[in-house]
């Protein structure tokens, strides 16, 4: 049953996006004017497109878009994608490739895949017994799934395989600063195998890391999200950067080089040391039998440590082993293309990835079944005589779980085409985990994204549009430096303009096998009303970046976001570095993004006229332009110990230890302890890739 | 006086560039259309550019461009230029700067200066003396110029200061071959200072690298062309890597990031040391003086060992010392704009360096000369109503001698923005040395250059064109691997399809103080004829780069020149690796080629209309995609040790060690024996910029 969920308000978006434009005078001597010649034109020219003679109205268009929602539809893509666990590069995972490949096909999208060989890793035998001070043993379930043989068994992809046996450590959330408050009680985790909880800075591969720096065996990961009461275990991966391990920095193609798992630029990507998640039953048992010393205070205090109030290490040892299986398999990636009828070579890309860990109800699932309703959505549209004036491209990525691998070769096999003629990246992984919603953008497009909300009605309050619940909410949009979906080599590689947003956080089924279609009508949308205003505010954003002859970005916001950085570098340094050169780039960087501003202003403002050669190509290199202001973010040269990574404002640094979530480079020097010198040159790159933001969207050469 | 010495060839012209075309019919009834169409559109459009009704016909225009050529005008520019010596950073550069500036500005053309600071090396003191066998001692004279005291003394930009004693070992070229070849004989030069003789292949930064890793103390370098007999010393740089020192990779801004002296970055651009140029007099007779080893055969018979016909080490000592001053110095390159009217953003860059050694009648104020009246003819063309389709810039750069600083630090600062907007670089240096035209492209320009010189009479043959005489003497285009002008940061870093010209090789006055007005007109040019056959060329082609609606660039003869790089790198491999991944992309590569120049061939057929923005947007599509090709070759990881130079088809490599002349990080790689697979990876890599080439031309995402 078909049940539009999503109104326009008339008002707002007559004002904030594409006002009604009144005929001016004279229209109607120049239209018989015109007429005539495109009759000549096309009387003489056969083979060209006929001239557009009526322009499609906006408004109208994105009313339709919206009333076209289905609660339904959506509902029967989300139950046929996860009826099986589809995890990347096993064959149920090629049923789902079926299913969108055929969903867009079926619609008469012009669709294709973008097929890579990559190394995948899968567990082939694992176990963890633990023998206690008393001298018994117990050999612990590693299952999640109460006799659920479909998902795959809860492991990391990339650990090595082997076995570590050693004394347990509880090192809290494995942050230097754990390590450090062990020390402080004269604890040493040498030789012990960890035990950690994930806590909500350092990631599960992080974790690995330092545990191995620290001279550990082993790394037991358990999260106290305990999937939803039903004992789940978090799968995940612990691979070092993203993209296929064997084809670092260029893309994975078939007969493409593959280096050999020797190769240090291979084998640098995977931990040393075994690493296994664990449930948090399972590290409970072990937390309370630890001996050794007592735990620091704050730890204590937490409530997190055993009943003992013990560390470790005595009194309990563990011995893990993991026989994995790293393997050549293919991905898959589907994109169907929607050409654009002025600007083809002008791209919006809509992306979302397809595999998944266990049945991806909300990871991914849930962000393709709103990506295929836009697809029939859309189809609805072009139906209706709508073509966009840019290209649209939908794309579903593969193997995005092992590390955005899918997208990332993508980007690699695309990325001088896509620095070229990408407007812009807009990423939904998880659609929907819960209530309320999130996004994380580059600034430009924040307003862009307030204005979308506008347009869409709340999903858990029909008084209220998406925006107004937002701004009462959290009423922030983040910034991405985070390097967990798709957008990641869109933007820290390519330096695309991105938008990522899901509905609801830190759900509790996370890459367990409890993440299927009955929690997420149980939990997380029981209507799927949440799903249709994400996909609203989706395709929305598709259709304006697409459709609107002036770019809807607004620099200022950047300019805005870079002053408030530098503000709490500037805090954070408490004098030990000037921060001056960034200063006098954002001051610049201000005044340029004014300009662009009111250029854009000035040009909105102008008729719309097709066949206005002039101003056809100075809306195209303002356009250019703004597209381009992103991409002077990048430097050449990346960020040091990352270089793959681009991105000087957003990209990952040493999180929790660097404190800031942008500037990377910066921020690695700082907590890294480097010289003066060290981070003022960091600095300089900072103000330089602003620089070039700013000469990029100015336009021309000094 | 002014006298044309270049005439047009109708037939030429007008079926190889641009063909005049047949008004269609119905032509007078659209034209009355279209003129109340203009009518109203301006009337109700005041401050709009009024619609060009009529378009330039290219033939005429460049009829005009060619017979507003004149050797009087330039004769006197070179004059003007070369009264006296005006070496980089010195006062008398500054009236060069001031020259060309008033020039550029009294003809109306908007001019401005794009300055930075950079690090420049002069001489304070220097001194070689020898003792021989008999105990005499002599003291060289170093000056190359009988008393001129306006010329700074012979040396090497960047040697260290200090000095250094030693035997002196005789190294014929300083090529490796050449160590190798006095290893066989037992001679080390290991604490000697060694005598090089400049060959073709090896530069004296490169002489001066491998006698420092053969562990010499010093290095006295000269050169067989003994300055047209007069005793001249050939100054230069042994700098390695091109721009500032101390701002490497960034652009060396007023009040920018400078690295210290003793940074590492900075200390590895300079040689560890000493090393001076000797007059091939002086050279002489210490190498007559020589003992030691008898000297291997070949050099024997190359005619060019000493009378004693040994190589050293015993019996001749030399002390040489240099105390240099490096200090900071601005730098100021002048670029003049001619806004384009339909492509603003698109640009045509002319450039050539202003500073000279001496006084650089030939180097480098023979080009300079050619653009100011280039510059000269522009401007009646603008009186006469043109305006370029693109726009041109003039470019006259500062400190090239130093190395390739000026034109360096502009594309270090504006390196995004060119990438987006670059048509192509047209460089002249020396313009004129001497008899015969010499030209270097990048392959798809082939075909322009060659159709340009077809238009341009030979200025030794007035019965010719500079196109039959080209084809009869040398004809080779040459491929622009070298870094010995201004071109090099154009295409080695910023991917720009580039040309660079010159008249006459070898000349004896290179880098002494007798490359004067003087000898320009008693030896290389005495009538002005050939400078005005190079100013004729170099402004035909930016006229023809910026108005063809579709740009005349060909990537079939690129891939045909892949083609024979590939067949070339194959037969040197003999079979070691496998060149299977370059083969099949050359194969991708030439596809792609037909389909653009098939693609272009039919643009170019449309009747041209400057009212139709459907053929206008596919225009600037196509042109994009061909601009972008030359962008496909650069990768962002550079050439292995020399990661500033990001373009792996042509570039910088250890020649002549490398024996190829393309294809840098391969021969590189060949060159010093590395490991099979390290020689595939070097192919791959090769072979991914062929592909990221041709998905650029394509346009478009897998």
């Amino acid at each position: 049953m078909s049940q539009p969920l999503t109104a326009t308000r008339p008002t707002n978006a007559a004002t904030s996006i594409f006002p009604l434009r009144q005929p001016p005078p004279l229209c109607s001597f120049l239209f018989i004017i015109v007429l005539i010649v495109a009759t000549f034109y096309t009387l003489h020219h056969p083979d060209a497109t006929p001239p557009l003679l009526f322009s499609n109205n906006a408004l109208t268009l994105r009313r339709l878009f919206l009333s076209s929602a289905s609660n339904a539809t959506i509902s029967s893509y989300l139950r046929a994608l996860t009826r099986h666990p589809h995890l990347a590069g096993t064959k149920p995972s090629l049923d789902t490739l079926s299913y969108v490949t055929n969903h867009f096909q079926s619609l008469g999208l012009d669709t294709h895949l973008a097929e890579y060989e990559a190394l995948l890793s899968y567990p082939a035998h694992i176990s963890v017994a633990a023998r206690f001070s008393n001298n018994t043993t117990v050999e612990f379930d590693l299952n999640d799934g109460p006799g659920d043989d479909d998902v795959v068994r809860p492991y990391h992809a990339y650990s090595p395989s082997g076995s570590a046996q050693g004394n347990v450590v509880f090192v809290n959330h494995g942050e230097e600063r754990d390590y450090r408050a062990l020390e402080l009680i004269g604890v040493s985790v040498r030789d012990c195998v960890v035990l950690a909880r994930k806590g909500e800075s350092l990631g599960r591969g992080g974790i690995v890391k330092i545990a191995e720096a620290k001279g550990a065996l082993g790394v037991l990961i358990y999260a106290e999200n305990d999937g939803g009461g039903f004992g789940g275990i978090e799968r995940g991966t612990v691979m070092r950067g993203i993209g296929d391990p064997v084809s670092p920095g260029w893309p994975g193609v078939v007969g493409g080089e593959k280096l050999s798992l020797e190769d240090d630029r291979v084998a640098r990507r995977f931990p040393k040391i075994l690493s296994l998640p664990l449930s948090l039953r399972n590290a409970d048992i072990i937390l309370a039998s630890l001996g050794g010393a007592r735990a620091p205070v704050e730890w204590r205090n937490s409530g997190r440590v055993g009943s003992g109030q013990r560390v470790g290490p005595g009194q309990t040892v563990v011995n893990m082993t993991l026989q994995g299986e790293l393997t050549m398999k293919k991905v898959h990636n589907v994109v169907a293309t929607i050409r654009g009828s002025e600007e083809p070579g002008r791209y919006v890309i809509l992306g979302n990835h397809r595999d998944a860990w266990t049945y991806g109800a909300v990871d991914p699932n849930s962000g393709t079944s709103a990506l295929l309703d836009i697809g029939r959505r859309f189809s609805v549209l072009l139906k209706s005589g709508w073509r966009p004036r840019r290209t649209i491209l939908l794309c579903s990525w593969d193997a995005e779980e092992f590390g955005m691998i899918g997208s990332t070769e993508w980007v690699e096999e695309n990325v001088l085409n896509l620095g070229e003629s990408a407007v812009a990246y807009l990423n939904v992984d998880c659609a929907v985990q819960g209530s309320g919603f999130f996004a994380g953008a580059t600034p430009q497009l924040d307003g862009l994204l307030l204005d979308a909300l506008k347009l869409v009605q709340d999903p858990d309050d029909v008084a209220l549009t998406v925006e107004e619940t937002f701004k009462s909410q959290n009423n922030i949009i983040e910034r991405l430096s985070r390097v967990d979906s798709d957008f990641s080599g869109f933007l820290h590689h390519a330096g695309i303009p991105s938008i990522d947003m899901y509905y609801g956080a830190d759900y509790p089924v996370y890459h367990t096998a409890f993440d299927s279609y009955d929690w997420m009508i149980r939990n997380a949308d029981p209507l799927f009303h949440r799903h249709v205003a994400m996909a609203g505010v989706w395709g929305l954003l598709g259709i304006i970046l697409a459709d609107e002859p002036v770019l809807p970005f607004n620099y200022i916001s950047y300019a805005e976001q870079l002053q408030a950085h530098r503000d709490a570098l500037s805090k954070l340094l408490q004098g030990k570095a000037s921060v001056d050169p960034l200063s006098m780039a954002i001051q610049e960087f201000s005044l340029v993004a004014k300009e662009a501003q009111d250029e854009a202003k000035k040009l909105k403002e102008q008729a719309y006229n097709k066949n206005d050669v002039a101003a056809a190509a100075k809306r195209r290199e303002l356009n250019d332009r703004m597209m381009l202001g992103e991409r002077g973010f990048l430097d050449s040269e990346g960020i040091k110990g990352k270089e793959w990574f681009k991105h000087l404002v957003y990209g990952p640094a040493a999180e929790p230890e660097s404190k800031l979530g942008f500037f990377p480079g910066i921020a690695d020097a700082i907590a890294t302890n480097s010289s003066e010198g060290m981070i003022e040159h960091e600095i300089w790159r900072v103000a330089r890739a602003i620089q070039r933001a700013s000469r990029a969207l100015k336009g021309g050469f000094t």
